[in-house]
């Protein structure tokens, strides 16, 4: 009997797994040989939470076709690789992750957190989807189907546009949403975050989210949740009864205690996980099956400083947990959760040969990783796939600026000596802005740096329009005269933003970000001191983590040159020098209420409040 | 703003689902009305395996709105009901049933179960599929759709039929099973147990099989498996890799290690719980979140006496399972397995408001057990709804046999003084018939009582040809004279098993039952004697399980009068007696390998070897 060749089994789908499994299992009876044997001093058993000693792994394909002790294959192998002295744990996942914010694409951060022992990650995809909504799945797919070794299964944005007071790159609604989730490698919606719109049915964005939430639920996808600011009880209760079935925003043990309390699957991130983890094993936490850890935004930078997943790992054993427990929240436990455990999160038959090979699990010592069957990292290197992909003009051109922007695109224009402005912070979670008086210079309102006060404009890049909303906002900026410094990554719109003590310098910053496509900008006395690029999506760079890292720190080193203004926010994550973070800072999601968003017809100022819908001048 | 009314939230489907959870939410935030507060002394989360104590369940509708500290609901409701010295768990599931084997119709199901606390299950739908698939959903929905507080959640059945040389009642395949899982009642295709079909290409049943299977995998269903007698690494290897999720066959604890240990879901039945309970936890498992209990077959009359899904924990817990750890395996466990977590297996927000209260959680002693948010079960007694369904004659009549059975039908004709035949015993699970030699009278072959031997046929209930099988099995049937015995219920294929003494006698049986339209008949001395009433498709009554039991009873009584021939054979669950358990010795999924099914034109005497399609004359 002559056999059609295996599918490559990269992306999944139902009609490939089945032939897939079918020859894995005449693999595992010894009827057909199998690929490859690897030997381990001990096995992880994620399911059971046990070790098996001194096992053996048969891998067909991409595959584990077999797992048993030493020598109890009842087939043959091409190839036998013996590792006696190393513990197998399955490759680990991300339950809740946004790529673009390692600023590098799929297939080099494969490269980045596969020798860190990452294998596969759920894509909290609304970042590219506000950028490129058409394009979302094929652009989260192109590195695997060009054989990259991460699994990456993404999870449409529910925040796409972010609230109903924006938009631009993509709209997803019920109808977009069904069509996402007839691919097996969409795993449901991501982060639902647009809370008032909700639990309100007068908000705009009402029908939208609660449409995708229906399309989800009726293809048996899981509806993530964020519930960031929601720590009372009846908002908690509110949440879980929505039927968003996970939170990873929670800050302190109480806070997580009360979630996970409440039927709600618990993601927790590494800057909240010392005291979470502790407080939860104070409070007597033995089962933690409801509990994953998240990675959520890690730039490539820090990943290469602290580590990926593997940190989150170790710094939850650091906290009292134990490695295996540890090791089940990114493995069995975010599978179960994703409903993914046909493929990923255990060593067992039928899943993906991904497999952490550590000397020293207590420390997540980790020595090679394999991925698809085959060693994707020896020693902390990559040595796995990376496609060579020639990335199309849709990801590559994606700041849609189609005029020249000058200073004059920056004036706030008012009649009378003194004008009333509307002031906003960074992370300014109060219910109303802040007003201020500011002096009036040739029919144009002026920044005050004195009192910290400065100028802040979001500038439209997807449209076409290139509208451009400016704004006072306080404590940000530079300090140093004539210099400006903008980002095409603007949570979650990501409209390209700019902050500057000219408007000169802001219009030079962005009319060189039109020629560079995106990513950062910083002019000062004129000329462009540094940049970093982002040119794919205005998010990411088609280049390794180590050489976005050099040319940050280089754009770090210039930045430093800089007087930066300063105060003191609401985020725990807002630090003086260098504003960073400010590419959160246009966030709409909640606790947030007024907030600079890019004009449109409906909000020519861009200023609204994302709670309520409300508008008001930015100076009066 | 006018509102328009809920949905009545008995089907799940994903559009009533959010209109439910729209209305739920603003219940939890106090902005309407609840319709019931429940106070307990404490409730159990199990999620995280912890009690909170002195708290308050919020219901509205169906469903659970808000949980919390005693008085911390900030909205209002029209009752509350004070339960402080009881404690209170979710809703107990059976993740694998066969309601078909309690022989009740659902809507008495539920007033069997529920007082024992289980208010869902994973009904494994192919005993009543093959007898008729196409209404076979609409058969498990009715129920629920006419208010019964039971959630049955149906898995359509691998086994329709349940080989490739079985037929008349139902065939799934791919399209059936892709329509199927379009309903979001359907958790995915139910106990895959044709192993010699998965593994084998050249098996005719193969592809139907895989199409199922597909088409599962396509909507994000659960693949449950069914591997019994698999046992060895290989085969177990095998049935993992196929993608096979779970298991409810283990009969010790080495093999349920060794199956879990796989990947495989662990489904421990109370026949062999209290060596599996017992040897996991001396093997160290503390991790018990891949396990669940199964209730399988269970007849009514075995749950008035031992308990329902109750009874599993309870002797989980005897076998030294923390009482905890065992609700969490009725609980949380399989909800999860079967992605139902939105909807049953938690106290918590979204969820059904299904409760048992119990007065002493160690004892599993069930004082009250609330339904849908009301109380449907005290102190044992059933106080749900009850609904009066008429079921349709599509259900009631399901014994097609159109024309009156005679002594002949029975006769095994052959030329000569002495035949070879081929003899079955009862779970003959050897790879070979036994073959024997028979005496014959007037042309046909004889029984030979003094050696065991007797008369089994088997005659098509289905299509309306009414063929008869039949052959000579060893060590069952009546050894009393003139006497016959015969049941509608004979697993999977449900046609009509009559074993007998006298062809007369069995001809009796067969025309009565065209009469009772199913059921037992035991006819002896040229009359009937006793006989159970199966009027809705051949396996289950319109009736409670009280009358069921009593009615049982009775033809008990009649058949301890009979004498019963008896040998031991493989099955650990085959006495002595009265052989009630030859409605499952007509399977034909692994072990079996020769088997008698009804007769069709490619194996006109029914012997068959369904393991190869091997056929063999029944005397020679």
């Amino acid at each position: 009997m002559t056999r059609s060749p295996l599918p490559d089994d990269l992306l999944l789908n139902a009609r490939d797994d089945v032939a897939v499994r079918q020859n894995l299992l005449l693999v595992a009876l010894g009827r057909r040989p199998a690929d490859r044997i690897l030997r381990v001093g001990r096995l992880f058993e994620a399911g059971t939470g046990s070790w098996m000693e001194d096992a053996e792994i048969v891998i067909a394909g991409r595959r584990i076709a077999f797992v048993g002790p030493r020598g109890s294959y009842p087939g043959t192998a091409a190839e036998i690789v013996e590792r006696p002295n190393l513990s197998a744990v399955p490759g680990f996942g991300e339950v809740h992750k946004h790529i673009e914010s390692s600023h590098v694409t799929p297939e080099y951060e494969a490269a980045l957190v596969i020798p860190r022992g990452c294998t596969w990650a759920c894509e909290a995809s609304h970042e590219y989807s506000n950028v490129n909504g058409p394009r979302n799945l094929e652009f989260w797919l192109t590195a695997r189907a060009a054989g990259s070794p991460m699994k990456i299964f993404p999870l449409p944005g529910s925040a796409v546009p972010p609230t109903a007071y924006e938009g631009g790159g993509g709209y997803f609604g019920h109808d977009e949403q069904a069509t996402f989730m007839a691919n097996a490698m969409v795993a449901g919606l991501d982060e639902v975050m647009d809370w008032p719109a909700v639990c309100n049915a007068d908000n705009p964005s009402h029908d939208r989210l609660w449409g995708m939430i229906e399309a989800t639920i009726a293809a048996r996808g899981v509806v993530e949740g964020h519930a960031a600011g929601i720590r009372d009880l009846p908002n908690i209760n509110a949440f879980a009864a929505a039927g968003l079935a996970s939170d990873h925003e929670s800050w302190t043990a109480e806070e997580a205690w009360d979630k996970i309390r409440h039927g709600l699957f618990l993601e927790i991130r590494v800057h909240s996980m010392p005291d979470i983890v502790k407080g939860l094993l104070e409070r007597g936490l033995t089962d933690w099956s409801q509990v994953a850890f998240a990675t959520d935004d890690r730039t490539a930078s820090d990943t290469l400083k602290l580590g990926g997943t593997d940190h989150n790992v170790r710094t939850a054993i650091a906290a009292g947990l134990s490695p295996e427990k540890a090791i089940q929240c990114v493995t069995i436990n975010p599978a179960r959760h994703m409903r993914l455990t046909p493929h990923v999160g255990l060593i067992a038959p039928g899943r993906f040969a991904d497999i952490v090979l550590m000397d020293d699990v207590a420390k997540i010592s980790i020595v090679e990783v394999w991925a698809d069957g085959q060693p994707a990292a020896k020693s902390g290197r990559y040595v796995g796939a990376l496609p060579e992909i020639t990335w199309p003009d849709w990801a590559r051109q994606s700041v849609n600026i189609p005029r020249t922007i000058t200073a004059a695109d920056f004036a706030i224009l008012h009649d009378g000596p003194v004008a009333k402005a509307a002031l906003l912070r960074p992370f300014h979670w109060a219910p109303d802005f802040i007003t201020t008086e500011l002096p009036v210079e040739n029919g144009a309102v002026q920044r005050d740096t004195d009192r910290n006060i400065t100028k802040f404009a979001i500038i439209d890049r997807h449209t076409g329009a290139a509208r451009v909303a400016k704004m006072f906002w306080l404590g940000c900026g530079p300090k140093t005269p004539d210099t400006a410094v903008g980002c095409t990554v603007a949570h979650d719109q990501h409209n390209l933003w700019i902050v500057g003590s000219s408007d000169a310098a802001m219009a030079l910053v962005a009319n060189r970000m039109r020629e560079t496509q995106g990513g950062w900008v910083l002019a000062s006395g004129g000329t462009v001191k540094a940049e970093v690029r982002y040119e794919i999506g205005g998010l990411m760079t088609h280049r390794s983590a180590e050489a976005l890292d050099a040319e940050m720190e280089a754009f770090y080193a210039e930045a430093n040159a800089i007087e930066w203004l300063y105060e003191p926010t609401f985020s725990p994550r807002w630090w003086p020098g260098f504003p960073e973070r400010l590419q959160f800072a246009t966030l709409t999601c909640a606790p947030w209420a007024w907030a600079l968003v890019a004009p449109s017809d409906a909000i020519p100022q861009g200023f609204v409040n994302v709670q309520t819908g409300a508008t008001h001048p930015v100076v009066w």
